[in-house]
């Protein structure tokens, strides 16, 4: 029988489940591919009126915007969940709160490739995809509205991806999220207890036991976490206590950080055929909005990315429990993973 | 543009997105359906040898357990994800802590007959399942190495259920898992503030409003709540304050419970074509352990059910931030199941 383990962040507890144990070719099987409309990809080269006006973009010198010849180019999402040209209010509803729809929400195109995937890029050009996204942040971050800025990827259908070609989306918050806000306080109650932070400790722990490290360069470190929630899953921490992804600090080490994604993501797709999955960057939340109540998580919160492949369904005992049941414990993920040529 | 709204009880926020507004049939185009091996299928009648040995059932007078002739029967999960035969033990691991894989694991079958779903039984024939659930969870609350007995039913691969055969599973947890704890620690909270419970609220607030209103009975009412996580999710409450789903309250209005069920169950199905879903019984925890601990949730706690179609995928957004993005108001998903005729 397989056993329990709580993450401590989080006190979300995992049952890894030898029952019920697979390896990757069971998951390779059961995945469905998500569908492509190429030729009419919004994203690709040449269909840049397809998309809103762009916001952004790193292209050859004397083009225009909304035309062809940029390596890196950012987009309002056209169907945006949030928007900013809406007034942000805030108001009771009998025992309920709401706000108005107040938010960014901004698609990055991370090349005018279809189907080039990070694993397929340079280490320049996903350095340079960092550089954009870092600089989105810090833009957006201005707005003294926005008290947390979200950066993640879906790929593919599984993963709540509409559109294949290669783009992370950034949402700009008027709140700091609840999921976020239990994280800040996990890694502060820990920084309180022991005056350490959590996530070098873990780093530490890692190191020491070895079983679920995959990659290890002098600036960042991947491993399976021990309460890994998802067959496959993975996180990568830079080694240096740094609390944001776009600190000085990180943008020092871009080639190493890219180097990393390019390595995990070439194994991920060799061991588990081209999975579809979704990657969040964890950072901290917006400081130039209450600055005296975040002012200690400069020791206590870590950024880092959390990374899981789309391979199990959540279902009732999940949704209900808040618990997770994983096929595949991170040892064993981390042997396949560490192994992979890529 | 849509709204953000607030549940008042987990503090989780939800986007209300009206510029990615969905009607029904829009829904109903993209889903898969499930492939169904109902020549194979372990739970039809005539196949008991293909379960664990049964744990309960209702059969017919003179027949023997594990033979045909049975309206209910109950086995042991055949892959278990906890057992009851492992030890209990609790240790740390670093920062971490982990248990041994002690729990319970019981699938409850509705009905001998494959393809007879919840809203073509009969009244009697799911009132017969709702006493066996409650009669389970008595049996297993009598161990006290039980801290809670999660009920809840998964329809369909996208809502994680790999055979279609109508059944519930119950999971008896060692500990009190964190999703329910930020439910009665909401409830707790509230209850301390006003001293009244606020699900008793939410009802009286629903009933002034009547806009999410679907179907009202004298012991139950079932409505689209205001912070709806997904598209067509529903709640149904009795209208008396009761804390578990098996006390004698409920138990006196087993038949009105399964009325409400199959009205709710056939108007999701006519209004989103047989939708999957994920139902979860929200009741409180084993008070046998920690008596003192709960003893104050008799007032602060209100059971009830959550339902949700499997309609929208949770994606990069979702995971990092607990927010949901939900594309159909609740105003007008209770419009629809409201007038749906069943």
């Amino acid at each position: 029988m397989g056993e329990l383990r709580k993450d401590p962040i989080l006190g979300r507890w995992v049952i890894i489940s030898t029952e019920r144990s697979k390896r990757p070719d069971s998951f390779v099987k059961e995945k469905e591919k998500t569908e492509d409309n190429k030729d009419k990809c919004p994203f690709c080269e040449g269909r840049e009126k397809m998309t809103p006006p762009e916001i952004y973009s790193l292209r050859a010198p004397n083009t225009k915007p909304d035309e062809p010849d940029w390596r890196v180019r950012v987009v309002p999402n056209k169907f945006p969940a949030l928007n900013t040209e809406t007034e942000l209010e805030k108001r009771g509803y009998g025992v309920h709160d709401m706000m108005s729809s107040f938010g960014a929400h901004e698609v990055i195109i991370e090349t005018p490739d279809h189907d080039r995937d990070i694993k397929d890029q340079t280490i320049d050009e996903i350095s340079d995809v960092i550089r954009v996204l870092q600089y989105r942040v810090e833009e957006l971050q201005k707005d003294e509205r926005f008290r947390y800025i979200l950066i993640f990827k879906n790929k593919g259908k599984e993963a709540g991806a509409s559109i294949r070609h290669p783009h992370y989306q950034i949402i700009g918050l008027p709140i700091t999220p609840k999921r976020v806000r239990e994280e800040l306080h996990g890694a502060e109650n820990y920084y309180k207890l022991k005056e350490r932070c959590i996530y070098c400790d873990l780093i530490k722990q890692e190191k020491s036991w070895g079983e679920r490290i995959i990659h290890e360069t002098d600036a960042f470190i991947s491993f399976c976490p021990y309460a890994s929630r998802f067959p496959f899953e993975v996180w990568i921490l830079p080694k240096d206590h740094s609390i944001d992804f776009y600190s000085r600090k990180v943008k020092d080490k871009i080639k190493p950080l890219a180097g990393m994604l390019k390595v995990i993501l070439s194994k991920l797709s060799n061991v588990l055929d081209d999975p579809e999955y979704n990657y969040i960057i964890h950072t901290a939340p917006n400081r130039f909005a209450r600055r005296d109540y975040w002012k200690t998580i400069e020791q206590d919160f870590h950024w880092h990315i959390e990374l899981f492949p789309r391979l199990t369904r959540v279902a009732g005992f999940e949704w209900g429990s808040g618990f997770y049941i994983n096929p595949t414990s991170p040892e064993e993920a981390a042997k396949f993973l560490k192994e992979q040529k890529c």
